[in-house]
């Protein structure tokens, strides 16, 4: 049985959910990011008041700190954590090879230094599948190198062709079967590669797919040609996952290609700079033209943030750098994010998809 | 008619309430401190569920960031924050006297730098007054030098007598009929001249008298030492407010006294360095011991953390330096303290006062 139910399609957007240990998931969906197993700023009560169903951790992150054999002691993510909605854990290799970490590759697996305390790792694909299924994620994502842009053609092949070998051993390591393992398409800004990694992953046979190795300084036009490139190859009944994405308008864009499922740590990390999102676009708080603002952050919004805060107290909070500021923003930003791609859902199972994009494309500004 | 109803008295220890501008705050009561208009790491929502009647910001920092005419030009701090409960204002004289700010001292008023920016200052009572009255405090605090523990008796002699002039200017000026205004004994260490101090201001006539001048490093017995004294001179019939105190057996004390009023960031500052109130002392959740711990932080509270997050997970928050930390830290510590006001209160209701007072520091460990 697969995990993936479509019950609706409008174009080439899809409505439906995917199937966890930890309930179904309404799709499309937008996956608020807990690097560290925890949203940064929020609750668990938050994310459930705005309709959260699925948060993605850090596997890297929660090896490191506090250890995936601890929480495995402790009865897994959920037990340990308190949440008991979805979890995806991202395997780590975004962090490896791009936050700088010192590294070294080779074909049995990667060698690192820790960004906390310098220690020595060394991860290879199927301990990288041992400590998603020790956290215990309900959906577990394939060890792949993520290459920068740009790269060469050469070394972006030798790459993909790894990312693939180390897709295959996550598949013969995996050994839950509650749990989901996802494929990662690679292949950076070549069309080639791209379909060369699509199709060697069909052929591995995944629970669903991912597009990897985005928003790492590529122009957005070519991410969209890349990603309408390996959409030929997903399969209707497996989920489709853009990782890393993004922007309201990018979520918009992607649903309409037949993209399931997002993550981006945009809402939280634009919270916590201040930056916030409203129905025409984003506003930063500190500006000075906010100190005597009585309006909400965005009068449409229904947020604990915005039935309660004026933008002249939430500007006062932020200039004084108070950790209510970073909560508020959090709330109000995720809601955001959860509430559009609710929205979302509706236009599509109404039938209306393209109508609900076009106004959103016409009013949208962007940030401010 | 007085601000001040006692409904109930159990040995000294009373129960009652203060009529403020915005409800009736039950009392003994622990309020809050919301420096810059806001408690640190807490919602206006968290502070009604858990039972907060009043909270504490204080004059000075907002005087100085956003400006009491921004406050008052947005309809007040209750307006312009969202918080609906009651609130007091502290003048300012503990920071600028206490905070290592660059000041000098005349008659007619204190010229200082700020902490933020260095820009020069210059107070008066009357200022200090309007100021709070442009912040739109439920109750105000007079003007008052705060000196240092230890100093000469001639310092302190000195800077009792400009506090009662200081004081006398401020009930002068004081226009608002909607807001208290209470007077605060200070001497030191002197028994002589915290009676000079009592005896002073009661010739004045304030609406409540605070006790201040405390917690700057003298013993605790001389700080008792000196309260007893000051108490003798406390008409019956108005709110006695204990300044900047305390730990749960420094509030414990103070009511078994007669105090009213409590002020501190103790459970607030405790919160963010990770040292949480038990029913029996406080932890500190950081330490290693913790990392597997699968209890919540007091298996007693009902709060929201204890509800829903273990000590190990609460640990790994800490450590790993999320912000959700010092949220849910926070939470608790403020429960804790509202909890143990409201035990408090039911005490005296049921006349046994003296029992829970025993009880508690039999087995009260303090801290870890």
């Amino acid at each position: 049985m697969s995990a993936m139910e479509v019950v609706k399609e409008d174009g080439r957007a899809r409505l439906g959910s995917v199937r966890t240990a930890h309930g179904r998931v309404d799709t499309p969906v937008f996956m608020p990011v807990g690097t560290q197993g925890t949203v940064k700023a929020a609750t668990h009560r938050d994310l459930r008041e705005m309709g959260a169903q699925m948060i993605l951790a850090n596997a890297y992150h929660l090896y490191l700190r506090p250890g995936d054999r601890l929480i495995k002691e402790m009865g897994g993510i959920h037990r340990f954590s308190g949440w008991n909605g979805a979890m995806l854990t991202d395997s780590g290799g975004y962090q490896i090879f791009s936050l700088g970490v010192l590294r070294e590759i080779k074909e049995e697996g990667v060698t690192f230094q820790s960004h906390i305390d310098g220690s020595k790792h060394f991860l290879t694909p199927e301990r990288v599948t041992e400590l998603q299924e020790n956290i215990g994620a309900d959906i577990c994502m394939s060890f792949d190198e993520c290459v920068p842009y740009p790269s060469s053609y050469e070394y972006t092949q030798a790459s993909v062709d790894l990312t693939t070998r180390w897709a295959a051993r996550c598949r013969d390591a995996k050994k839950h079967t509650d749990s989901l393992l996802f494929g990662i398409v690679q292949g950076g800004a070549f069309e080639a590669l791209r379909r060369r990694s699509a199709a060697d992953l069909m052929k591995i046979g995944f629970d669903g797919y991912a597009m990897g190795g985005f928003s790492v300084g590529e122009p957005k036009s070519v991410m969209w040609q890349m990603a309408d490139i390996v959409l030929e190859y997903l399969p209707e009944e497996k989920p489709r996952y853009l990782m890393g994405v993004g922007f309201p308008e990018d979520i918009l864009e992607g649903v309409k290609r037949g993209i399931d499922m997002f993550d981006c740590v945009i809402p939280t990390r634009h919270a916590r700079n201040g930056s916030l999102f409203t129905a025409t676009g984003r506003i930063n708080i500190k500006h000075a033209r906010y100190a005597r603002d009585e309006q909400p952050v965005d009068s449409g919004c229904s947020c604990y943030t915005c039935r309660t805060y004026s933008r002249a107290y939430l500007r006062h909070l932020f200039v004084s750098h108070e950790l209510t500021s970073y909560y508020l923003n959090t709330l109000h930003n995720l809601f955001f994010y959860t509430n559009f791609l609710e929205r979302i859902r509706q236009s599509i199972a109404d039938g209306t998809f393209r109508e609900f994009y076009e106004n959103f494309m016409s009013q949208w500004k962007g940030g401010d």
